[in-house]
C-alpha cells in the first residue's frame, strides 16, 4: 500500500476587481486552490483540473489532519496516477461562488459587511476562467501543459482553449458537452424549483433567519443523482431490491434504490449550500459558446490553438457521447489535434470520476506524450 | 366538423368490502365511470379502457355542460374512432384512490366521518383490477371484448389478463412495461419525496388543516412531466429558446422549457391530490406480476387466454421498446397470439396519447378484426 499522499489547501486574495458576463462585478475575492507535484524550472509543467458541480479544489490526496478526506479524483491525479504529479505539476482550484472555500454566497460581502447570501451575483463558466486565468498570473504560470475537467469542469477547460488560446498547450474535456440541451435545463430547473420553494429557503437569505432550505436541497440532489448514473448501472446495482424482504404497503423506503437516493439526498443537504446550486446549474445552463455564433461551434472554437483529448462514455445519458462528438466534428472541422475515445462503461455520467483501464489508459497515453519543453505534444 | 359527442358521468356504489393487497380492505367504495356507445344483446362488445397517473373515467367525448372538457383518449376512443363507438360499447372507469370521482383519500371515511386522508389504504394494480371486476359484474358484462390501456393503464390490462383470464378476450397494453426499474422506481421516489417533505403536507391530512402541498406537487408534476417527454421532441419543441431574447442573469425561467415546466406543475398542483399521487405512484412501484415467480415473467402470464396486443415507441425512455418486447417475447414462449407494433414516434412516452396514423392504423386494425360472435380475433 502506497503511503498516503498529503496535501493542504492553500487560498490567494485578490483585489483587483472581476467584471462578470452577467454585467455585475465582484470588487474583492478569494481562490481556494490546492497544488500536486513541483512547478518546474521552466514552468511549463502545469496542470489545471476544473471542478463539476459538487466538487471543489480538493483533487487528489489527504490532509494530514483529515486523513479520510480523499480528493474527488484521487484515482486520476497522483504520483504514477493518469495524471502523474512526478511529472506534472497539478492546481486543483475552487470556483467562485462555491461554498468550499473560494469566494461565494456564505463569505462575506464586504459592501454590507454580512453574508451575500442571495446577493451573490450569477457567475458563468467563462467567469470562473477569467478567474482561474489570475491565479495562473499570481502563480507565474503563463501556459498550461494542460487544462482538464469532466463534465462542468470539461466546459472550462473549453473555454479556456476559446478565451486564452495561446496559454493551453492541451485541453481535455472528458464527459462534457459544448451545451445544455432542453432536457438538461429541465432537470436542473426542476432542481432549482425545489430549493427556491422551500420555504426556509427565504429568497435565498435563510442564512439570516438561521436556516437551511434542507428539504429543497435533498430534493434537488436525489433527482441530480439519477441523471449522473445510467439505468443500467441502478438495473446492476439495485434493481428491485426491498430493504425489508417485503412490501410495506406505506410511503416509506420499500426498494433499496429508494434509501439509497434519499440518503444521499441527506448527506448533500448537510454540507451544501444552496445559493451555490443555484448558481453552479445556472452557470451550466448558460454555457454555450457556439450561441454567439448562431450555434456554429466551429466558428467558436475557431480562436483554439490545443491539442485536444475528448472522452465520453457509452451509457451517459447526462451528456450523451454524441455531444462530445459535436466538439470533436467541429475541432476536425478546423484541422485542430484531436484524439477522442468513447469508453464503453456501465456506469453513466459517473464514469468520469471511476476508475476503468480504458480509460486510465487513454488519459495517461496523452499525458505521457506532452512534450514539456515545448510544450506541445509530440 | 364532427358533432360533439355527449358523455355524462355515472357512479356505481359497492357495499361489498374489498381485501387489498396489502392487507387492508374498504368496507365500501364508490366507482365513477362513463360508457360510450352500445352494449349489444349478446353483452360481447364491451371494452375497458384503464387510465394512467393523472388521467380519469372521462376517456372520450365532452359534457354538455363543459364543452371544452375533451376525454383524455379521445382522439382513440369515439364513433369512427379506432376503438370505434359504433362498434363496441366503451366503459372508461376512475381509479380508487383517484381523486376524479372513485373513492379515495379526498372522500369521506365511513368509519371516521372525515375525509381518508392519510388513512387511504395503498392500493395496487391488482386492487384496481378488482375493483373494475365487480363494476362488470354490476353492468352485466361477463366478458370483454378488449381490455386496454396505456402506461399504467397496459398494467392493468396486463394484470387482468392474468387475474381474469376467462373474461378478456383481447388484452391491449400500450407504452407499458411488466415492471419499473430501478431508475423509473427512484424518479417516482424523488416525486413523492417533495411532496412529503412539504411542510403544507402535515403526514397527509393537510385537508384538516386547510391547506394543500402547493410546492410539492408542483415539483413531483415537474420531474414526471420530464420523464413523458422525449430529449430529441424537447429539443425540437423548446431547444433552447429564450423567454426574453436574452439570459437574465437571476432565478427567474430564462429558457423556454423551465417556463413550460413550471406551468405544467401550477396547473397540475391546483387540481391533483397529493395522497392521490403518492398512491398511484407505489401502484406503478409495486407492479410486479413476475415478482412472484422468481422473475419468470412467462410463468406469470401461463394463465392468460386473451390475444394480446402490445404498442411500444421508439423514443419512450420512461418505458422504453425493450420492455414490451419482454411482454411479447413471454407471451411467445406461451404461445399466446400476440401482434407487437413498435412505433418509430418522437414523442416519447407522452406518444400513446398522441394521434400517429401508424399507431391508430395498428389499433383500428386490430379491433377491427375482433369477432363478437365468439369474442375471438377471426
Amino acid at each position: 500500500m502506497p503511503a498516503p499522499y498529503f496535501v493542504s489547501e492553500q487560498r490567494l486574495d485578490f483585489a483587483e476587481p472581476l467584471a462578470l458576463r452577467g454585467g455585475a462585478q465582484l470588487a474583492e475575492y478569494s481562490l481556494a486552490f490546492e497544488t500536486y507535484g513541483s512547478l518546474n524550472a521552466e514552468r511549463s509543467n502545469a496542470v489545471l483540473i476544473c471542478h463539476a458541480l459538487n466538487a471543489s479544489h480538493h483533487v487528489a490526496g489527504v490532509y494530514r489532519d483529515a486523513p479520510d478526506r480523499i480528493g474527488w479524483w484521487d484515482n486520476m491525479v497522483g504520483p504514477g496516477k493518469p495524471v502523474d504529479t512526478e511529472r506534472f505539476f497539478v492546481i486543483g482550484v475552487n470556483n467562485l461562488g462555491s461554498c468550499f472555500g473560494s469566494t461565494g454566497p456564505t463569505s462575506i460581502n464586504p459592501a454590507t459587511g454580512r453574508p451575500y447570501g442571495a446577493e451573490f451575483p450569477v457567475v458563468t463558466v467563462e467567469d470562473w476562467v477569467d478567474a482561474q486565468a489570475r491565479l495562473a498570473d499570481r502563480m507565474g504560470i503563463e501556459r498550461f501543459a494542460a487544462v482538464m475537467g469532466g463534465s462542468l469542469g470539461g466546459m472550462q477547460a473549453l473555454a479556456w482553449s476559446m478565451r486564452y488560446p495561446e496559454r493551453v498547450a492541451h485541453c481535455v474535456v472528458i464527459a462534457s458537452t459544448p451545451k445544455l440541451s432542453a432536457q438538461n435545463i429541465a432537470f436542473n430547473d426542476v432542481a432549482r424549483q425545489a430549493i427556491l420553494s422551500d420555504p426556509d429557503f427565504h429568497g435565498g437569505n435563510y442564512g439570516a433567519q438561521g436556516v437551511v432550505p434542507r428539504r429543497g436541497l435533498r430534493v434537488a440532489r436525489m433527482i441530480g443523482h439519477i441523471t449522473y448514473l445510467s439505468d443500467d448501472d441502478m438495473a446492476a446495482k439495485f434493481g428491485r431490491a426491498l430493504r425489508a424482504g417485503s412490501l410495506q404497503y406505506g410511503f416509506g423506503a420499500d426498494f433499496e434504490i429508494e434509501s439509497y437516493l434519499r440518503y444521499q439526498g441527506d448527506k448533500f443537504s448537510e454540507y451544501f449550500d444552496a445559493n451555490t446550486y443555484l448558481l453552479i446549474t445556472k452557470a451550466l445552463d448558460y454555457f454555450d459558446p457556439a450561441g454567439e455564433f448562431e450555434g456554429h461551434l466551429a466558428r467558436a472554437l475557431e480562436p483554439t490553438r490545443a491539442g485536444f483529448l475528448v472522452i465520453s462514455f457509452t451509457t451517459d445519458w447526462r451528456f450523451a457521447p454524441e455531444r462530445s462528438r459535436e466538439i470533436v466534428r467541429a475541432l476536425l472541422d478546423l484541422k485542430r489535434q484531436v484524439s477522442y475515445a468513447e469508453i464503453d462503461a456501465p456506469h453513466g455520467h459517473d464514469a468520469f470520476l471511476l476508475e476503468d483501464p480504458r480509460y486510465h489508459r487513454a488519459v495517461r497515453t496523452y499525458f505521457g506524450r506532452i512534450d514539456l519543453d515545448g510544450g506541445r505534444r509530440t
